[in-house]
Parts: C-alpha cells; structure tokens; sequence
C-alpha cells in the first residue's frame, strides 16, 4: 500500500495490528474515525486509554471489575459453595447471559498451552487453590473449551483438585441444540453416542 | 451482554461504533488490548489522537498529505495536465497501486447524496473548477464508483465541465478480469454487450 501521509499509515499499522483487522480494514477504520468529530475520536482514544490504566481484576475471582472484589463475589444471591472456572471476562459474560447458574466463577486467564509457552504458573492456579482451603466449596465445574488447550488444562486441574474434598465436574458435550447430525464431526458425533443418556434425563 | 465493569463496556460501545465491528468483535478487540503493554495501547491510542490532531489535506488535491501540499502534485514526474478525480484517498491508493496512471489527482471527499445529505457544496468541487481556470489542464477522468451516488456526481461534475475547454471521460465498466459470465450481474453483462469494442482495442 501507497500511503499519501506517515501519520495516516502508522494509524493504519496499528490498527492491523489487532486481531482479524486486515490493512484494507485498517483503513477503512482509520478513514471513518477521521470523519468524525475531534470530541468523538477523543472519546474513543481516552476510553482504551482509561480501561488500560484503571483496569482492575477481582481480588477473589480475576474476573475484571471496577471494585476490589466484583460484584459477583460480593452478592449475597449468588451460591458461593460451587466455583465455575473459566478461561476469561467473555466465558464469564456467556455463562451470566444463560441465566442458567447461580454459584461463582474462576477466570484462570487462560489456558495451558505449551505451543504458546503458557504454563500452569502463568494461570491463576494457585489462587483457586487457596479458595478451596477455607472448606467451603463443594464443586468445581471446569468451564473450559473443548480444544487440546481446554483439555490439557482440564486434567491438570483434576489431578491438583484430587487433593481437595470436592466435587470436580466438566461441562456436558454433545450435540449442539438445533444441530443437523449430518453437519456435526465424527469426533464430536461418535463421543455423543458412546456418553448417550437415557432419555428420562434429556428432557429433565 | 453483562459487562463486570463499567469502564470495559465504554471501551466496548465506543469500538462498537466503527463501521462493520460487532458487540463481540469489539469486545474481543478490547481484550486483545487489554493483554498488550501499556507502552503498546498508548502507541495505538497516541497514533490515532495524532493523525486526528495533525492531519492535512492537500491544498491542491486534497489528498491526504503531511505537507502542504502533497507529493503527487508537487513531484515533476506526474503528468499536470491530466487530473483523476475521485471520492477518498482509499481510491487514490487503489489507483497508485496499479502503477497505470501518472496524472495527477483530485479527491472530492464524498458523493453527492441526497439520501445523506450530501450536496455539491459539500464537496471539493469548486476547488476543481478553480484547478481548470489557468488552461493547462487537458483531461478530466471521473474515477467514481459505479453507483447511484457515483452516477449523479459524474452527471453534475459533466454538466460544470463543459464550460471548460477539456476532455472528460470516465473510466471504463465492464466484465472484470477474470470474471466469469455465469456470474456477472444482469446491467453489467447487458451493458458490456451494447458498449462492445473491436478486439483490436481490447488487445491494444
């Protein structure tokens, strides 16, 4: 690409720079926000600047938070004996959105991932181990995704959590609701017949 | 979406903003950020408050340009006496890339568009009649997209430029390269038909 301004290319530069923005979408990203007035462009810049600054992480559960401890760790509402773990913010995001659990969450921030150079000790590991000494938990669901990362994440934290008085459970995995048969994996398909339920339970 | 704190869903609507970036593709931008060093996020910010503090335009083209005016219209190489007319500088690029033309340009800065508000006044159109009065330009070449907003600038830009003593032509439509039939629209297809041109200027 021919750039007709330095200015105009290092926004562009550091626009690609983020996750599937390619140049051409770069640009166009640049292009627009250069329509738009100085105060709007303003707010933008300042609202990454402030979140990178103040950002905080929940001193209990590292999901991020405004305060000290998130409102989730502080509500009397919510069931503090079963810990969800998760990867990251948006796994706790999609789980609140299901309106389906009532407990509390881990976000590990990340997972293990030795092509990445991720280790155990890059996660917070450590801390979900301190949470469970108090006694008080009585399950852990491992939230985590169903890739070799997840997995790998997944039988580590099982062989660490064996040492605690507590139920360790893994989130079900199947056939997604609205799936075609023919468009699903074998792996995926063959795992679902092999782990079938009765159906007295799939309705439940 | 149920955002943890209030500082990561501004971040989020105001990346939600831009043109073509969902809630979850902003949210995941804003993560991604959130994982780089701060002297990174401040170079990403820093970039964009600079390029909108310290942009310029061409006062010949209006282009965008960290000069006065830009590199095309003062280099001695361009062809002076041609001028490309079209919408943004993302055409200019596009133009530059193909190394097929050596005019020089001039970038209206939009469409005329009723539909948005958008008039003759509101664009560089003036300025280019202003370009025409010494008598050195030759050509005028309307570079402008193939749409109804295009069509209705071509129009009015034709109808101003007929008090001048220079050619105007616009660029050619038809069957792209390496288009197969089967899938061009029904207007371009016809179209390329009636507008046919001997084989001997297709080669040429």
């Amino acid at each position: 690409m021919h750039f007709s301004s330095r200015l105009l290319e290092q926004a562009v530069d550091e626009f690609g720079r983020l996750p599937g923005i390619g140049k051409k979408t770069a640009l166009r990203l640049v292009l627009h926000l250069l329509k738009q007035s100085n105060s709007d462009v303003s707010r933008f810049t300042h609202s990454i600047d402030q979140l990178k600054e103040q950002i905080r992480y929940c001193a209990t559960c590292f999901n991020i938070s405004d305060q000290e401890v998130c409102e989730i760790c502080t509500s009397v509402k919510r069931d503090h004996e079963t810990i969800c773990v998760v990867e990251d913010t948006r796994d706790v995001m999609a789980i609140e959105n299901t309106n389906q659990y009532q407990g509390v969450y881990h976000v590990l921030g990340g997972l293990i991932s030795p092509m990445d150079g991720v280790g155990p000790s890059d996660l917070k590991i450590d801390a979900l181990m301190e949470r469970l000494k108090n006694g008080e938990v009585r399950e852990i669901i491992l939230a985590l995704s169903a890739t070799m990362e997840g997995d790998t994440t997944i039988f580590y934290l099982y062989r660490k959590l064996k040492d605690f008085d507590v139920q360790v459970s893994t989130i079900a995995r199947g056939i997604a609701f609205g799936g075609e048969l023919e468009y699903v994996d074998e792996i995926t398909l063959g795992r679902s017949i092999a782990t079938r339920v009765p159906y007295e339970r799939n309705i439940g």
